[in-house]
Order: C-alpha cells, then structure tokens, then sequence
C-alpha cells in the first residue's frame, strides 16, 4: 500500500507540530510526502501531475491546520482544480475509487469546546463534513480521522502516542482489529531491527517480535478449539 | 442598516448566475458589493482595508459558487487573515459582534441531491456548519441563507422569485413577519415611484401601496380587538 500525504500550511518550516509529525516519515518510501506550498509557491497547480500522484497511490491523507473549521486555501484551490468532473467524478470520472481518505487536522483549541456551549459550538465530525462528502462523491472509503488538539501543550509521552496513531493512519491495513494492530507493529520493530542490526536495543525489539508473535499462536490456537467446539 | 456583499469567484464575468443577482443591485447605495477576485487578482489581500470595510456595515454577506462543499480559495485566505483574534474574536476581538452574517450559494448540483441516499450525501444545513461556527465565534448573528440550485435550469418566474428573496436577504429586517414584509415591498415600491414618476406603472405601484397600508391598519385594528377581549 502506498500513500500519498498533502500537507498544506501556509509557514511550515515555523510549525513546530507539523516538524514534530514530518520528520519522523524520514526514509520511508511507502509515503509520498507533497506538501503543497513548497510545489507551488505561485499557486499554479499542475493538474496532470497531481492527478499521477493521486493515481499511483492507494491511500490519500490531507494534512493541514484547522482554521476556519477547514483547510488552507491553497487545499481548496488543489480541490477545485486537481479534482475535476470526469476524473474524480462524473461520467468515467472514477480515477479515485476505492481508495482510502483520511484527515491529520492541527488544531489551536481545546477538544471540549468543539460542542454546543463550547466556543466553536459543532464537534470536528460535524465542521469536517466538507471532506467527508468529497470522499463521498469521488467514491473512496473515509477513515476515521487524526485530530491533534493544542499540540504545543502536550507531555511529551502525549505526542509519542500521537506519532504512533499518525503512523497507523499512514501505514496500517484499515482494519483495528487485534491480530491486524500486532501484524502491523511487528512490521514497525521489523524494519527498525533491520535498520539498526548493530544496536544493542536490536536485541530488546527482536524479542518483543518474538513475545508478540508467541502469544498470536496462542490466540490462533484457542480460537480453534473454540471454533471446533462451535461446530 | 448597510450590507457588505463579499462576493467570492474566480471568474465573475463569466457566469451568468452571478451577473444576473449581482446587475440587480446597481445604483442601490445601501449595499457595497466588493468582489475579492477583482480587488486582489494577487491574493495580497489589504487587511486594514478588509477590517474597516467590516466596521462601517451592519450585515455581512458571503456570495460564492459552492465548490466542494465550501468557498472558493480566495475567500477562505480572506477569513484566515482578515478575521484574526483581536478583531474577530478573542479578546477585545469583538468587531463583529450583533452584526448579521448571510450566505447566497449558487450550487450546481440538484437540491434533491443534498441528504443521506443522494450524490451530496449531506444537506446543505450539514455542509455549511463552518459557516455556521464561524458567525458563532464572531458573536454574528446568522440569518437563513439563500441556497440558489442548478440557475441555469430555472423558469424566469423562479428567477424573480429567487431575485426577490435576494433582495430581502440583502435589506430586510431580519424578521419574516408579515409586518416585517409588508413594510419592506412598500419600500421598494416607493423607492421605485421615486424614480420612475414619469411612468404609467407608477399609478399602479401607488395604488398597490395604498392597498397594502389599507390592508394593514385593517389587520393591526383587529389586533387591538382582540388583544382587549384577552385584557
């Protein structure tokens, strides 16, 4: 599965939030990083070349800061024209079903004020409707999407969780069942043993691989016994 | 009461939608429409300008072709620079407050379109809650929008009609009683009296409007009788 992340931020050398989660994608040749500002300085989007990108990959994230209850304008500009009739849409205009969307949303104010009696009154499912409808009309599967609330003010044990939802959202099968969430650590702790053979923490991670992998036959084999008991 | 009119397009000359609401409005000096393509063919939008524009009007208006669920670019850059804190909300952000904010969206697709089982799969209600949390945070008041589907299509009745809630949505009272109404047609047809005296249809417009009056010191007398049976 290969997935293509727009980014969008009108100063995002100066976003700490958007450094944080961006640098840590570094090497990864599953993730097609674009982000938009930096390809077009000018706003003169080259159509052709977005519609091959969004061809070539299976999964599409849009990332941006939340202002205004929606995306940059520069996004807005990449929707209006990258996304046309008989492409996205429309009579043979299927270029993008089937694939995945999702969202990674940057956002200034607290969780509980996005409700009624809150500042910004609707919850972030409600404003993200826009995109939800798009995903909708170009026929792909929306995802459940990567809200980051008030980023500067997290422990940092916080943001670790953070990066680790944000990989999955990248990365993993879009299934959060138990064997899949294993299967898809085990391949994180694979590729980093792999990259780092002559680490001494190699050791510690080849053995959670194996812990992790012990206990799957453990649940593959009693979910057997259950099932012969069932039939 | 003034009302600013926002109108957002990237290319105004060419649609036929926008000319025809937007050619009604000539000479009406109640109203400044402002057209963000043609003041910033740049996008280098003059904040200043933007802010005191806001200050001297009463009812704010969005106009724009409903792209994607949303406004065009440029009008999204216009509210991430012009509605800033300090202005727009937070404090002492309170420029905009007890102003009234409206939307006309002119919108491609068929009504019937917009709910759960139709292409939109949201209805417009759904889609426009950015807007909607935006007056909110603001402190406006946001009125009913006037959602304009598939123009092109319509009967020249169903135009006037819709040229007639425009209208009302730009200079009427926000309050849809039928005094409310009432009051608002005799202005308009005093103001058109005004400036056509020299023309046969004056006279009818002058018996309609002594038609109206006599028929609401009719209503407002048997008001009085009723509201004395109830003392």
């Amino acid at each position: 599965m290969k997935t293509l992340l727009i980014v969008s931020h009108p100063d995002l050398i100066n976003s700490g939030s958007q450094q944080y989660f961006l640098s840590s994608l570094k090497g990864n040749d599953k993730i097609t990083v674009h982000h938009l500002e930096t390809q077009y300085p000018d706003g003169k989007i080259d159509v052709a070349k977005e519609q091959a990108l969004l061809r070539e990959h299976d999964r599409i994230i849009f990332q941006f800061p939340f202002y205004w209850y929606s995306s940059p304008p520069l996004l807005k500009q990449w929707q209006d024209v990258v996304l046309e009739a008989g492409f996205a849409y429309g009579k043979r205009g299927n270029a993008l079903y089937g694939k995945e969307f999702g969202l990674v949303l940057m956002i200034g104010v607290a969780e509980r004020e996005y409700q009624a009696g809150g500042t910004e009154l609707f919850s972030i499912n409600e404003l993200t409707k826009p995109f939800q409808a798009m995903a909708h009309k170009t026929g792909m599967i929306y995802l459940r999407p990567l809200t980051i609330f008030q980023f500067g003010y997290l422990e940092e044990e916080q943001k670790m969780d953070l990066l680790i939802k944000y990989w999955q959202l990248l990365t993993m099968e879009n299934d959060f069942s138990l064997a899949t969430r294993e299967k898809w650590l085990i391949a994180q702790l694979k590729n980093f043993i792999d990259q780092n053979s002559d680490s001494p923490n190699a050791r510690i991670f080849i053995y959670a691989v194996d812990l992790i992998e012990e206990n799957r036959n453990t649940i593959d084999g009693l979910q057997m016994v259950f099932d012969d008991m069932y039939d």
